[in-house]
């Protein structure tokens, strides 16, 4: 089963989907480990590859599906590591990356693996929450530590923050210092993306930027989010930067909406992220 | 049971509603079948029949509800002459007649016996999708390409397509010589119901023209539509239209949505509609 | 088990919260009574004591929980007898309330209680029903009859109401001479605020005001409302009045929205009004 | 809507089927209150009329569904009244009595209306719960205590209860010196009815008293009960009995059990049971 | 995807599974048509190829799964049609067909296509319904009409059905004349497998027959059934047929049943019953 | 909140409940970390301390419940340890062990704490599962393992397993030789427990051994298990047993039965164990 029926082998590709469905650092309400399989299935029923934003679509590139990446039942470390060598792998062959998570923990080592790959280059995050926590329950690879974690990787001020409605005191402090934070929307975007024009650009997408009345299916709803127009506006601003080196779209927890929008949603962002590649 | 409790008689009645519980094409999920009834159930709990915004109540009007159409467990075909034959009963008594889906291959067999009334009229869709192509899933009658056997039926340029967001290319190009295709929002009603003031005109209101976020209880959630507010606005428009023939509004999948916030939706966009003709 | 974890004694409190698990008068579907500890569980998970609309911590304020107040499953007028002994004890001990429902029907008790306390002064509605029936389903003292009791309590003119898209022509009716209402939305509250600034306050908040997709979980939802953005913005205007007596926030019926977000939303909402005392 | 299409009138009825929707005392959980409707709309769809273990058909006798009594949302002691109000009236014109629940609490009522109408009787219980606390959460009339009511009523060793699993010690005290009580099981039955064969006989069945596999739709499951076998190998049995003076059947809670299977459950149980009268 | 992960070719197999997607005769709740995928789906995760019950392993045996047949969504004498060239082809290889409903009626045109075949067999029915009505709905080819279709095929008294509790007193009327019908439970297949002993039987299981309480997950729910214990008793006398000339499992509803149950019921059912080929 | 209201301290008691709430090494669908406080929470609605069965009381023992085990969110090792050195400091106190799980890998380190209390002894497994792997997902810590791991350390011979149904051929032919196994049901614990009447006994109860129909709520349901009777049954057989050093109930996980009978299930087995001890 591949998304939306991609069907490119990995060596004729230009762009690799790569599920990662880990949740293991998320304390309270485990389930992002089904959004992979989710999105893959209910892509193939009443979605189209053609974008009328966009007027293009998903046939006309090279994209293969890799499947789940294997994780052990171990602890976080080891599956970072796992995860960082998968990346390495796709890297190694010049196909651009496109993660689908799993919890927002995996873009740390996927960031690793882009550092070694590509030096210097500038993280977008659109997210309700700061994610800047030195560490969280005990361990510096959690989800909510995971943009300090990047930050530690890229270095200071290059990281772009979007829609953050969400975290402690110190985190939003520490953000005044070492990020650009833009807080509750994405109107900044437009003049960001100006900047950033012709530089190399990865981009994570945690999808409870959105406000939980069109993504209810994530595991801490954050009320007085950005709306699907915001977001699709947003995505159709970064088709003008020139060097996306890759993104990953995260934090679908697919059980806990049963009416599956949540999970339309994770389909038509990764389409038009997929198209702007 | 009767919708909001009306309880006119069929004879003394200027508008009749019908239910058509059919979801015969619908390949992924059914379940509109379920629609009529459950609209009639919860529209006596908690609703009211006057509406503020249009300052009328649905006492003052001449309304029946003629319960649900007898549909046979047959083939598409003997589907749409049930339908066919009981509308024009209907029209025969200068009744005007309100359907409620059912999926939206119900709408054809509607607009022909209408044609037969009417002659020449236009036809006003709200809809995320285009629902053009010439066959699906081996049938010309599917809710895939209902719009298409309307155009057939209407003739060309006589479709006003509004809110569409997806479709496949070559229903789009097939929509810029055939019909009137509006992408994603509603805008340009004001400007089109001013042009259509005295004609006659049928309005079909797929309920997926919503943001999934404002109406999940559907098959196919089609993130990136229009909001309660940009759909009850345009309902407001449409009351200058002086010769409305008929409507329907379809797609509701009442067990999709839990919350029965769709159903409400239904209920009120049903309400807003009849006080309009 | 506390709201947010807060953690003064009743003693050394400026705020007490007081749960009121009431909904006897709900005719349809009951289950409000769930909210108040839904609302106390949810909020120790990924929930900040720090807003960064406000820019203000609740662990700066004197707050306390009082838990769930005990109600006989007697009659409604005994139970509205037992909340307001219950807010007269906290009330003569100087301390603000904040009451989380249950139903509406909560409201008049505690209106009482203050009337007795504070004098005259003047309720803020956000609602998306008049509730201004004189008596409903054979009760005075009904959910759907609550602001009709406070009219009646505080005096002519001093209920605002907010948001309001349904009720009887007759309450509307009943408004215009007896109360100032606003239909649909929240726009006029930034000139009431300005009149209403050094004033005594009190505001009942019932959550249904907003549109259902932005919280789902209650029982009788009313499409077209107001928006989560727009609701923030209307409680950020409250923080400009200088004498808000107290508040309440109803409604919530939290096992009909299973992915949670509707009690998200009454945690937020809470947070930012606790803020504003 | 009737029960199984049931379609005598009134007056030429040997049996009266009437819902009692009231659930005003139950302290955790309401919802019993929707089953009456439940067992309406599913027992139109795919059950029959016809009993293969009975080898007769509900048709063949004389009933009418006179719907649900009407409620007012009021204090629990003017709610019995009304129902035995209503039983008042139907005992009159000598037509037997078939109560659909609601909880227990509707069968004290009941009782002291038949008492009126037939004097000395037996009553038959089916039950997980003792019911016989003197009063709970402030009253005499709650589920909690109906038996002990109806004790009151009937007179000392009168009652019969089967099935009885869960009860305060004190409870297990009384009936050893009040009642007739049979615990975990209905293997007692056979004998019982040999001994009351030719006497009046009223028959309550409470549906908990069912292993929760066999019926999950209920607010209190008691784990460690009876199979479906055995409970209509007691049905069976009450056929012995000629002299049953009528029944009820209470405490499903059609939304707690989402596969329906146990408002399948009360429509079989209903449906031998009326065969039995 | 392969049930159970088996993977032989289709050329080197004894054993094929085939998925046949049908519900559309269903008049209630559609939904079987997503069985075949579930039981893929989840037999993948913590079910076990080897049976400690029969002492043997799926691993052993040669057996394919063809995935789920094609089905244009025509009428329902097209489908049959399909299904029966589809069996056609597989029996032409010799191979014996394992088939997963779907709803009861895709049992007429395997037998159609067996009888080809193999001539004169025995046909076991393990069910709840008769499934003997003449036609229903308008259709000779409905689930409530397929057994009747069967005996027409197979001729008078080569149908054996078991624990059979629902059905019209006509339908009762005819298989005392035409069937062998066993009612309430399986108690009678022991002596039946001792005469069919070395005789060609195909053996139908609508799951249905199981007490809803071990198989909520179907569309008409029937009280009083056989226990898991029962079925797989059964199912263990059936390897004492020594020739079987296959099988198929039908009804299961899996979106009916939430916690799953039903699925993994029908798993084991295959599973046990490929053990008996 | 404490399960059933226990109020003694932990110095004042004779049994320590704990929860253990760890679901980390579950493949498929986590949410046993759910079950101790959804135990909890229902414990205190609707459920009595006197057990009928057993005519004692919880009222009449010294219990405290000691809340949740603090786990970090860490490799299974170190949960492992955190888990052990928590029961060591309970059996330090002579106060004997009840372990609410969490999955069933909990089970070892306890078993490990009590090793070093007590010596030699006894432990009894009721499960669906041999859990005999050396290891599972590359873990020798995995609740498919546990028992494994269990035997490595009371030594050969000194487990007894109940009501096993699933496992591979391999565990089935360690356990011949290893441990005494059981297979599908739980008759033979009547003469096991002649046999260890006077010897220190530990007693693993994984609630999966329960047929689904009974337990639906656990991550895979095994069918054909044993009835809710037979294992209160077996329960009450413990009685018997003159030296419980201590018990656990594991593999609840309470999201997957949304009608609560399975979280019911485990707190009626809790109090009826804690009875035994």
């Amino acid at each position: 089963m591949k998304y939306m029926g991609v069907d490119k082998s990995y060596e004729n590709s230009d762009i690799a989907i790569l599920g990662i469905p880990y949740d293991g650092t998320t304390s309270y309400k485990p389930g992002t480990r089904f959004a992979p399989n989710d999105i893959r299935i209910n892509s193939l029923i009443g979605y189209e590859t053609y974008s009328p934003i966009m007027d293009k679509d998903l046939e006309d590139l090279k994209i293969c599906d890799l499947g789940d990446i294997d994780i052990s039942l171990a602890d976080v470390k080891m599956v970072q590591k796992e995860i960082e060598n998968k990346v390495d792998e796709v890297l190694k062959k010049d196909i651009k990356i496109c993660s689908i998570g799993g919890e927002h923990s995996i873009t740390y080592p996927i960031v690793k693996s882009l550092k070694k790959k590509h030096g210097d280059f500038k993280v977008i995050q659109l997210d309700a929450h700061t994610d800047l926590r030195e560490d969280f329950s005990g361990s510096k690879y959690s989800h909510a530590s995971v943009m300090k974690r990047v930050c530690d990787c890229i270095g200071s001020k290059n990281l772009y923050q979007f829609g953050i409605r969400s975290g402690l005191k110190e985190e939003f402090d520490f953000a005044k210092e070492n990020t650009n934070l833009f807080k509750y929307n994405l109107e900044a975007i437009k003049d960001v993306i100006k900047e950033l024009k012709d530089q190399k650009v990865y981009i994570t997408i945690d999808l409870d930027v959105l406000d939980p009345a069109f993504f209810p299916g994530t595991g801490t709803p954050e009320p007085d989010g950005v709306s699907s127009k915001e977001l699709f506006d947003a995505i159709k601003e970064f088709s003008k930067l020139e060097n996306i080196i890759g993104f990953d779209v995260v934090e679908l927890s697919p059980e806990i909406d049963s009416s599956k929008i949540s999970t339309a949603m994770a389909i038509k962002v990764i389409r038009e992220m997929l198209l702007n590649l």
